[in-house]
């Protein structure tokens, strides 16, 4: 790694994509191959794909999170509907409106929470009050949640369970937001299954991009309803690739021997040390728990500035008011380094 | 290239990435770089782009040529307007809606041809019976045209002004879908620039997946009302690429040293070459010019299902009235080689 | 009548509305109602509804045509689904777009035809050539039809049901858009319901406005699984409308003692006169059955010409090639008197 | 009046047309009449708006708020855009996804209020933060505020100014939802054009129905640019009435010799006299000021199940946490008398 990435926690965009996902490009780069997903290889990431969740899936490649989580949301709600997310949710706040768009205006209802974890009892007031005014409001029919959320906070299995039990009984579809699944299934130490289909979702958008492919997520689906017409949602669109064995094969390569899982793990490894490195700090401040790969920490102006000056990079967060100093975000992943940590501790 | 490719003439999207592709990704691939477009890589390619097209150019880069088409046709074309286009067109016929779904429902508006190149007096035909019926009409804002077409032809530079004119009068705005444009202009021996901004196009989708990328086609506007809120719609299609890169670097490769069009005129030497053997089978007729890489033939039933039986890859089409036989296309691109063109002649 | 409108034939809205609709609103101006369709004088069109179609039926009143059609399209229709109807449809056609904005982009397959009435060969080719393509074409998942038809003329109930026959069996649903069902019933001497629901129709458009309403269509529909949402696409396009009761008293009014068809019967028997009258006219010519309420006739330029300046009103339709002279349509209402059509004929 | 209006508070929409709307209904009930607003009736109310306004103004009638409302925002707002609203408004809670539904799915940004009144500085910081996120967020490009409010109140003129300054300022169209503006005209006693364009309106929603019409409402605009496409818009979502002189007679009566405000005036006196009495009861509280027409009070569970068990007619209200009893709405309207008001507060 070059000394530019070693300074850069502003994402987990910002990295390269990791030597499994190249080689795995190469390796597919020869031949012929039927097109639209007919391919061998992708048929091979589905096959994977099952094997990782232990059971069926409806598999769905397509290149940016923002496509996988608007097609998701748009093949469960109807464009009269609503769909009820925390309101720190990347599907309300970071998608330029593609949630809407995907579902012809349909509304997104958030839901505030302390940190990116809805509350059950918070859900059953928005579906309560979701019904009382009859056609004169968007009625829910898709829940959205995020695992890890925007504040790198991970549920506990039974938290999801909680929600996605509620949101059945008032007959809605759940999805899951899991662009950064693989740093939650890397803290929580489960099974892939037992975090999506086991904890009661239709459907995940499974993210790859972040966690070291080039341009990679997948629709998984796990209710032949909605992923009937799912396909031509995506042709729809402009997300079905015609060359398709290049998405597929980042996927396979992340999904095989568990690099997904790996390569999150040692994400939300650098964001313990990062962590405790702050902790120890004695003007920092952490306002969540640290558990996936997202450290948000207050400092001082100063610090924070000095932090730029000397050339690292992180985003400034909108500052909550009653706060003291600035509140920025540090992100790791696949590619950052223990002495990236250590360096970044050091400046500060 | 193994037995696979050799055979299947079904589509220019059936090919791998071309060597120069990979290496630009291979290159590319190291250190952090800025997120969504904001990258030194896509920077670059803008600046190439204006040099290959002799001005300034606002250019997007997206996935697929089905995003590039329809966020084009949007950001020209009201909800409650229309786009004309040849009654072959692409947009009108492969990409499931996506145009009417990326305008909000506006209407495409297809004139019949011959043989893919829209006559101008029909064009006048239509712009005048699309005014005649005031509000109850949705109104033509905008024309659309392919280069090289649907069916292997090439327009002629005159031609297309001759359109692009009659469609600036009428106040509409001007598109080129160049899913082909590679083809067409090493056709032409033109300059990029007469075949676009100088024929009369405001905007173009600048293919580059057909012709030996791996997944990359860019929008590129000429006029900076067009492209202003561009982005905002690329986002909000989620086709903006978080690690935008790739995707640059892969479009900059094929622009460098005339790649795209190198592998444009191989392709076209190819189908000329299949053409011409084609011409000397008794059998065999060819309904239209071959003048891109795309060859249309009509045989008896008997000698494609031998072809198909023998393991060659192609399209039956749908044919037309009145023909006797089975109208089929064959395709090349910058992968196929003399010997594939050879035998599929000999098998035949 | 005044003598403006006597000598108007440009179409069937430009009446009044009939007395008993007018009765019909001053009963119901009194009191308090409830509103957004929970009144009683609702509940009694239902009921009334249900007694002149021998069915139970879902009853949804709106205030035009277009919104009529284009919500029942919207409720058979996904978005990225298709409707199947014929070249002349006035939802092709006269509708500004409307049915691709309330089907959110899907889009409409129009079919030719010699005289509105689509030939049941056609629709297998379409039905065939819809299916063909796989994701890249739109599905048809709606057929709708007119009648009587935008050129005058009547579907036998025979030829009704050989289209919603192979309508059914390929799994589209049926719409029949009714804009002048009373004029077909009434030339067709059957029951409403065999026009409609027994001859394969989920759903209605059911005209008001132009046989003597102010302004009323119902949107009526026999399948529960079309009608359970709809209330909701009426709110949510604006067309619930608060004080409801002045639609439904409209709509009821109408088919208390088949006054619609008596208005339709009326208009009729006009347009059979008018197209007498013409038959006997040497330079006329009448390009279609007269069925319905609506004559075409094509005249020479200079007796069109002396007709407006004698301030007849109509309309100059597009003279199909091939025609000499002026293709006009004239249209007679429930307001028509046999004078207007001797005086016509006269100054003819 | 009957008995059954008399005990009605439940809105202003359950009462009858007033009579001088019957009245030019019947009148202009005979003779032909141009369709689509070509007849002279919907051009004596343009004249007659223009006059009561102070200046031009285009006047695009149609049947619903809702409809006016949702037209109103989607000319002046992208597709990928949003409109700031108060979090009280109409259009975010009562409209069942209109506005998403014909903006094409931009957003709604409410803001909360005390009292349904934007706060200036809310907007500021509302403003601010929609820029700080680029492509990420849907942008704000119109402001929406109503008057009078949701909660019956009104706001100054000054205080509108520095709210639809802001918003100029940052580059928004600014948009009036004046389904109660003669309530509010009444209640300040300013000239309509202090309180639309003089107080820096673009456009507004005139609301005829609950103020004595059957069913009519009117989008006026006051800039060219936003008029202009604006019939096309109401002709694809099937609000343009083929027999629109029945919309504009109903409009034009309420704007003659100040019928409309003289309807508001006496539904607001009428409010005052039921404000008033309610202030007397030791068991009452009235949470807002009473403005309008709308008057809210919190009462004790056994009286407001005491005042039903009567036959009175009202809504109750989502009760705010940490009050005690029953929030309800009681609504006057023109046909509200004296004796209405004194019987209600006898019974209570």
């Amino acid at each position: 790694m070059t000394e530019a990435i070693r300074k850069n926690f502003a994402s987990d965009n910002i990295a390269p994509a990791c030597p499994a996902v190249m080689e795995a490009l190469e390796r597919i780069n020869h031949g012929s191959a039927a097109a639209y997903g007919e391919d061998d290889g992708t048929a091979q990431l589905r096959a994977l794909a099952g094997d990782v969740f232990e059971r069926d899936v409806w598999v769905f490649p397509v290149a940016t999170g923002t496509a996988a989580n608007s097609l998701a949301l748009s093949t469960a709600t109807d464009p009269f509907g609503a769909v009820i997310c925390d309101q720190s949710a990347h599907i309300a706040n970071d998608e330029g409106g593609a949630p809407e768009f995907f579902m012809h205006g349909a509304k997104l209802l958030p839901i505030p929470s302390a940190d990116g974890r809805m509350v059950p009892s918070d859900l059953d007031r928005a579906l309560r009050a979701n019904i009382g005014h009859g056609v004169h409001t968007s009625p829910a029919q898709t829940l959205s949640l995020t695992q890890s959320t925007e504040w790198g906070t991970v549920y506990t299995l039974d938290h999801l369970r909680a929600l996605t039990d509620r949101a059945r009984e008032a007959g809605l579809a759940t999805h899951l937001d899991g662009a950064r699944l693989g740093n939650a299934v890397a803290a929580l130490g489960c099974r892939p299954a037992d975090v999506s289909w086991r904890a009661g979702f239709d459907m995940i958008s499974f993210g790859g991009t972040k966690n070291g492919a080039m341009a990679a997520e997948a629709v998984m689906i796990f209710r032949e309803d909605l992923a009937k017409n799912f396909l031509r949602r995506v042709k729809r669109s402009g997300h079905l690739w015609s060359k398709q064995r290049y998405l597929s094969a980042q996927l396979h390569a992340l999904l095989t021997d568990d690099l997904w899982l790996r390569n999150a793990g040692h994400a939300n490894t650098m964001a313990q040390r990062l962590a405790h490195g702050l902790q120890r700090h004695p003007a920092a401040s952490l306002p969540f728990d640290v558990q996936g790969n997202e450290v948000f920490v207050v400092l001082p102006e100063r610090s924070v500035a000095d932090l730029e000056a000397q050339g690292f990079g992180f985003y400034r967060w909108s500052t909550p008011p009653g706060i003291d100093g600035v509140l920025i975000r540090l992100v790791t992943c696949w590619a950052t380094e223990t002495a990236d940590v250590d360096d970044f501790l050091a400046a500060l």
